[in-house]
């Protein structure tokens, strides 16, 4: 099926575009108030995210208010864990919680054999039927969670503040940790792979927990896992090539090793200068970012501002997808989001001719 | 009087010292016993912290405990808030609250006019009676909020997670916020000064959330007001030096403007390598940290070999005052505090030849 707007894409492989590509991490989410509605119509965020129809809905939803230029599966990043028996769930206000935890090496060797594909068929479905209703209008993006992520909820049992439990799990006991990444390695390997066979066009790690550690910790209990997925994934796919992003939260001191870990696109946080990051990463990725969400705070008219501020630091040429530089939070008001997605587009044109 | 032990200021000012003085963030805190009997004792945490007698009680507490190179006064960052009128409180558990909040240029322009020194002459007595105690052991620390982070505080009226209100009111009131930033400024100089003057003998601003700023909001409304602070500090007091600190959390990516800020020292957390610190430092300041806070729940050895790490990575030279990375946490076992202090003096010596 050919795709009506591959802008995207093109972006990713950086190829020229007309205007510059845009897209927002938590697109389909609470500020919409048809988010909110087939929520409740769902039950649990659990149960949104295993109904196919209804998952495919609220994917829909931000494309028909707004002229992004990709859709995301909505899931969760804890589905693989979950998957794993650990059992996780939501309490209404408190963010994700597992009914088992990660602490001692014995654990880790007891995580059950998982066939993810077929564990998390309803993600696949999801991916089936969003990919059917888009019907080619925009390129649909698959994620996980990166092992680094997953494990330390796995071993919290749910957020934290610290992660005071999973670092002291990395400092003394490295080779249960290592063993657990490299079991999630696998399992976000296979998970990514069978999102791409099920008809994802794109696929973002999302390395929300790698921020927190050293710079060493960093490289080899996170980016080492992400790359070696990376190395693993599914290249090509309906004659196209299948980009990757990675995107590690406060990982903009490590700029230089992400984007020698394989991906096509490097998501970048608000606290990096793009122009920096363009010449730091000397062309070998795509830059995908990075406005403060929280600008969406502000007024339209300071939000235009701040897209044409970064669309000139980023300056001309290929290779740059606009993104806020994390998720979209829930009180932010939805005309605003069309203020940011019509400023890229209306002010990007200039640096694409 | 003389010291007995200068390592710490000797260190700050890039003169050559025996082995590496090592102090923590927070060391006075409930990760020790007796600071939790003593805070039973005073009735709140502010009660603690006006009650001079039994600040310099839990000040001293850790310098029985641990070989620490500096005593740091017992306070809270939001005095001078406070001061303004905005009516601190903590509810357990709940971290600070303020009964007033800004949210608009006028409560900005209605904040009334504050005698820092005189209003908070409760911290000036507290510093004295340290200092008395202190006897000449080791040097006395002062410190601050930073302005951003005080009206971080004073807009949200207590912490956040996304900083929401504070970084609305900036985008959309940068006027206002630098009135704000401006009267905060003045306070803070006027309240370090007015510790040093006490008898302080070192002074440190502390940044918290100066890093969930974009770059050039960092430069613009955090680093240019801790600038004009350090520029009007007393430089010298008692026939010495009195070196100022800027710690900035999560603020590697900014480190050459910091390095320029006109303080002594800087302090860097644990997201960036000591050795590519101290390169880009260029010799131009001292630099303080930075091993990761949650280190200090691993066994011993992996405490040792990390302190060993840091200071290999360090180097020779003079320059380093070891800390934590940010402050330490409640959980720690008083223990792992010894280890780390001795693992610093033990260890460094090697690199002061």
């Amino acid at each position: 099926m050919s795709l009506k707007n591959d802008r995207f894409l093109k972006a990713l492989m950086r190829e020229p575009v007309d205007v510059t590509p845009v897209w927002m991490m938590r697109q389909a989410g609470r500020y919409l108030p048809e988010y909110r509605a087939t929520r409740k119509q769902a039950g649990s965020f659990l149960d949104l995210c295993k109904n196919a129809e209804l998952a495919c809905e609220v994917t829909m939803q931000p494309l028909r208010r707004y002229d992004f230029d990709a859709a995301i599966l909505f899931s969760d990043i804890l589905t693989i864990p979950d998957a794993f028996g650990q059992g996780l769930y939501f309490e209404e206000g408190e963010g994700p919680k597992f009914r088992k935890v990660i602490r001692t090496a014995a654990d880790v060797e007891n995580l059950p054999e998982v066939n993810i594909a077929a564990e998390l068929e309803y993600v696949m479905n999801a991916v089936s039927v969003i990919r059917k209703e888009l019907n080619g209008a925009v390129p649909l993006i698959g994620f996980s969670g990166s092992p680094w992520t997953l494990a330390t909820y796995m071993i919290e049992g749910g957020g934290s503040k610290d992660f005071r439990l999973a670092k002291q799990f990395m400092y003394d006991n490295p080779e249960a940790m290592h063993l657990l990444l490299d079991k999630l390695a696998d399992a976000v390997t296979d998970y990514l792979n069978a999102q791409i066979d099920a008809g994802a066009q794109v696929v973002q790690i999302f390395d929300t927990w790698g921020g927190i550690l050293t710079p060493s910790c960093y490289l080899e209990f996170s980016l080492a896992y992400m790359k070696k997925i990376i190395a693993n994934l599914t290249k090509e796919r309906e004659g196209r090539r299948v980009p990757s992003i990675v995107f590690t939260k406060n990982g903009g001191q490590w700029l230089e090793p992400i984007v020698a870990s394989g991906a096509d696109g490097v998501g970048l946080d608000w606290t990096i200068d793009i122009a920096e990051a363009k010449r730091r990463a000397g062309g070998a990725v795509a830059l995908q970012g990075n406005m403060d969400p929280t600008m969406l705070y502000a007024s339209p008219a300071a939000i235009r501002k701040e897209v044409d501020q970064i669309l000139a630091s980023y300056g001309s040429g290929p290779g740059h997808v606009f993104n806020l530089g994390h998720g979209i939070t829930p009180q932010v008001n939805p005309d605003h989001v069309s203020v940011f997605v019509d400023s890229v587009h209306e002010l990007s044109g200039q640096y694409h001719k």
